[in-house]
């Protein structure tokens, strides 16, 4: 099993980069970046590929503590992905397709042959950590397609054939994202004006993709072009990946901003606009909808109704993978009410308080001023049926 | 000094009640309730009364841990203000009080006699400890009647007098608010409707008034009156007086409840809806201008969006010495970023990240559907300029 990504072969992929504007598309620039940002594509901020294992930046305890955890095969990342030591939709996506690798990996390792029914149990064990992330079904869907085309065309006996070619999958999984992302926030950053105030939620940058973030990309790119910016992160409760893992990209990025308590948007935002200051609100998504309905990190809804009650634009930014052009539904996970319930791992409430922790919400269409993908900026009324 | 109450004295007061409404008011019953309730006037939920000082429960870390914290002059008093161990702006005003009657004890205690620059050191101690709350000012302008009264009609030299007249009036001052909040109770259970589901964000209860609290006194007047409620309690960050404080007496109270995380409520509202449950949100205040514009917990300025977005009804219940007919504008306090850094003394983020911590937001008058002090229902346009 080797590593090495053949950029050549996915500079003739032909579906790959087909419907992007070629204006803006320069191929050999973004594997550039990417070689240099991942030694090769070997590692990113978040995760750290190795012969037998992958290696996850724990998420739950950042900026406080730094630990890495290994995962040797589907279980072990299935886990991760459940208990939060990765998240961001797109991370999910391409732990996943990993998590494929390293379960197939280690099951030939173990001579166990890899049938189409060994193959579903793997993908099922992932599917069903969490429900909502379309990435997540979508990369599984796709490492599925490659294990197909495997079996239609080559014997099941060619196992490490396999192996590489579910490996080359992921790992084109992780590069198209990162290119998806290198463009979400090139075509982002024209949304956000020079000397505004950016409020943005949850986390959505490197942490939670595989290159720069979606509407953090976008607040980077507009930083790097020179567009003086501040943001307002909000912290995002529970879980706080606003004020810890937000936080952090953008001290790293040198951009200025403030943490805000979710609840303080309002105030926060009224408080900027009798400053005077232009204003937009920029979030990730979980799962867009064919019409535009986007399932978020909780607290996204809410924002989006602050914006049209204050006439700020609220932006959504995600790499097409995100869309579902089938479901007429997004399921809400509902996670364990522990999460509310403790603080960092302190014990706030006592175990009989009740609690709802829905971990997304719902933000109709029509709240949504632009959704912006690796293809464009998309305006009111959308129609993804086609992608 | 003596903590008995002259309940004769208050019967006869001729200020007191004069404008509220016959029907509902029925004094004997409430004092009986008073007495019944607290001892006679000398412990409530959150502070008892001693000879030499006052004990207050320490908010901070209930109900994780039952702590009390000794008071014996107004210096202690007003570090509790200011610490939040007694938060909820009635309360802080009971507190400003009774801060007055044991820093003039103290003094006396030293043989300092009690001259008007002294009396306004005590005073000012305790007003510069929070800026928002109108409760806090209104309970210090009342002691500082009280003591030119006393000068005007007795001798400087009469301390014994004095300080049984302090203590009167502080006693007084709580008594009130308890009957305040047994009335907004009654009033205000009026406008919560049998099967409903009740939205409130921060502690209005027995722990931040003189009596059964504001919002959570209708709330409380609801559910003993037959209705069947149910409430979603909004965490409150930084200080999570929801999820600790509201959780609390919610369940001292037998109530059915849950605890959402602030920026859920968006979409919680929206589950509800679909439920075809009847909905209305309520919440307290910190002070409340001649125009019905609203200083509260921060949160409260997003709720009321919500409530008009989603066209359920908002109300703001509250005391009339939260009523600041005077003041144009109202100031907001920004409290130690450590709060939001840090929760329950545990670090999440370091110290270099920077915070906006407005502890309270402001909410315009058209948003709110009504506002409920113990002289009745109001309906926008507001005019409490005659209050």
């Amino acid at each position: 099993m080797s590593w090495k990504i053949n950029f050549e072969s996915i500079k003739k992929d032909t579906n790959f980069f087909a419907e992007l504007s070629n204006e803006i598309v320069n191929l050999n620039e973004i594997i550039s970046i990417f070689e240099a940002e991942t030694d090769g594509g070997k590692k990113h901020t978040w995760f750290r590929l190795f012969d037998d294992h992958i290696e996850f930046l724990d998420q739950r305890f950042l900026p406080a503590k730094e630990d890495w955890i290994k995962c040797k095969d589907e279980k072990e990342v299935a886990y991760a992905i459940r208990e939060m030591v990765v998240r961001g939709a797109p991370a999910i996506g391409i732990s996943a397709a990993f998590g494929v690798v390293y379960g197939v990996k280690k099951k030939l390792k173990n001579k166990v042959k890899i049938t189409p029914d060994i193959f579903s149990d793997i993908t099922a064990e992932l599917e069903r950590t969490r429900p909502t992330a379309f990435n997540l079904k979508k990369a599984l869907l796709d490492m599925e397609q490659e294990y197909q085309n495997f079996i239609l065309n080559s014997s099941l006996d060619n196992q490490d054939e396999l192996l590489q070619r579910l490996t080359n999958r992921a790992i084109k999984i992780w590069f198209h994202d990162f290119a998806y992302c290198y463009l979400i926030g090139k075509f982002g950053a024209e949304l956000i004006k020079d000397g505004s105030v950016v409020f943005t939620i949850c986390n959505t940058g490197s942490l939670a993709t595989g290159g720069w973030g979606t509407a953090f990309s976008a607040i980077r790119f507009a930083s790097k072009i020179g567009k003086k910016i501040e943001v307002i992160a909000l912290e995002t409760r529970p879980f706080l990946q606003g004020s810890r893992l937000t936080a952090w990209e953008l001290m790293q990025n040198k951009i200025p901003f403030h943490i805000i308590v979710d609840s303080s948007s309002a105030f926060s935002i009224s408080q900027m606009k009798a400053k005077g200051k232009d204003i937009c609100c920029v979030a990730g998504a979980d799962r867009i909808l064919r019409d535009g309905t986007t399932a978020n990190k909780i607290g996204t809804f809410t924002l989006a109704i602050l914006s049209k009650y204050f006439d700020v634009p609220f932006y959504v930014l995600a790499p097409s993978t995100t869309i579902d052009n089938v479901s007429e539904k997004i399921p809400i996970e509902e996670r364990n009410p522990r999460e509310v319930r403790e603080f960092f791992s302190v014990r706030v409430l006592p175990d009989d308080v009740p609690v709802f922790n829905f971990a997304f919400d719902i933000t109709p269409p029509n709240l949504i001023s632009a959704i912006v993908t690796e293809k464009g900026i998309f305006r009111y009324p959308y129609d993804f049926s086609h992608i």
